[in-house]
């Protein structure tokens, strides 16, 4: 068990992210008290269930009063409306963080609406898996993995320094970048592989029954690893979609002009051009697996 | 060890599909003599090195003379030239299977050259990783995994028959299918996604340097399950969309169709036009796990 890190945190979202937080706090005693926000009664009574939290709410007043620490884990959509119920009610002090996959949004939407002496400190944790809700979690999902956190600029150091023993506490390891800058290189490494897994899924869907049941049967051969991405959270990736626009729309228009490039080159059989693409994209999986990301 | 299934196998190309199959062939004592024939002389010391076959030679004749089974495991743009190499000097009655991920292709530029009496029986075993060349190879790579079969009309059923008992040998499942039904699932379940994963992996080397150096650190955010995939041989998939180029421009279509509607979506903030198809996507993750191809 570690020392104590905070009185009290309240955990707004009790999901697959929130719930393997949870389970790390648990183990390593970081909280006197650890209390979930949920507004799914389902996810309070299991959270209760497997003994995750202290208290299980739907009251936001309940949830954040004494809190040191507020960890908004919901999608990023719900962040405008929690941050709004909550602000009254947040003490003074208290650091606000969150999970979520954009951070220019959190800034936006969050910042605005939290009382003086209230410190925003958002966090994006590079984990997870396809999988959703509270028994979903487990407290290793962070060992070994990036987090992430986009402080504004003028943001308290003191705050900033208790969200890092936080990550740190849970394994990760922790970069501090700028949030416009975050949110270019998620859409790159995260939303657009996510938005082309979620298309080429889809329109093996809009297949007649029977091809479809081959393309099940057959998928080991490329298809299958795009599935287990696109079997992600529909609601969290929605808001993420929806608040990186301007990040996925910018990548996504540089890849359908590289991909109508190779159309292109697989029409006039040019194999020169293909195989030039196919070897360099190989050198990138090295740097991957020499930089243990593999 | 099992009954021996024919006196002499002629591998053509001992990469890491070649090797895998040589390998289950000594572990079951399938053949009196293996042999293999590559143009790569150190394929053929590897090859040698490694145990896993009695002969390697650059000598086409000296290959096949007497085979009862030639196995074609090069890249598919090489067949023509090698059928038309091996044609005179293969045994009569020998089958010619292969492991091509195209199958229309292999009958059209195999077929026409075999003498009388020689059985073309073209296969595809589902199954392969990253990785090339002779040490690459594993006798467990076709363990569970399915193999398709696609001999034009009136071949000789016994000559099938043999060929499915070598993948039966091997662990696999085999299912006949018409050559061009083949190509049309293969460009949707492995062709697109490989084109897929090429593209944009592809656009993440054209990033600048500092970008591109992030893209790793943070690669396991998706983009990394993309890497493994554009890790995979450029010389075979070069041959393979050269060689199923109206079923892959046809697949693609309808996928870039797909992505500029979600590209719109976006654009315009229709979030319930997101989120339905990502739910809908959801479901085929279950039909694939539920069908143990997960």
């Amino acid at each position: 068990m570690m020392a104590i890190l905070f009185q009290k945190v309240a955990l707004v979202g009790i999901g697959h992210i929130g719930s393997s937080l949870a389970r790390v706090i648990r183990r390593d005693g970081l909280a006197g008290q650890l209390v979930t926000l949920d507004s799914n009664p389902l996810h309070r009574a299991e959270a209760l269930e497997l003994g995750l939290v202290d208290l299980a709410t739907a009251d936001p007043a309940e949830a954040v009063a004494g809190a040191d620490l507020v960890i908004l884990a919901t999608p990023v959509g719900t962040y405008a409306e929690l941050a709004a119920a909550l602000a009254p009610c947040l003490a003074p002090g208290a650091i606000v963080t969150d999970v979520g996959s954009v951070k220019m949004a959190v800034i936006r939407d969050v910042g605005p609406v939290l009382p003086e002496g209230v410190h925003l400190v958002p966090g994006h944790p590079i984990a997870g898996t396809e999988h959703s809700g509270p028994s979903s979690g487990f407290a290793e999902l962070f060992q070994g993995r990036w987090c992430i956190l986009t402080p504004p600029p003028g943001t308290d150091e003191a705050a900033v320094a208790r969200v890092v023993q936080l990550w740190e506490a849970a394994g990760s390891m922790v970069e501090i970048m700028e949030a416009g800058h975050h949110d270019r290189v998620l859409a790159i490494t995260s939303h657009l592989p996510h938005l082309i897994a979620y298309t080429i899924v889809g329109t093996a869907t809009d297949l007649e029954t029977s091809l479809q049941q081959e393309v099940v049967k057959f998928s080991a051969s490329g298809f299958r690893d795009f599935t287990r991405i696109a079997a992600s959270d529909p609601i969290m990736w929605r808001d993420i979609f929806l608040n990186n626009r301007e990040a996925v729309l910018e990548v996504l228009q540089r890849f359908s002009e590289d991909l109508t490039a190779l159309q292109r080159a697989i029409r006039w059989g040019e194999g020169d051009k293909l195989q030039e693409l196919f070897s360099r994209t190989r050198a990138i999986r090295r740097s991957i697996i020499d930089a243990k990301q593999a």
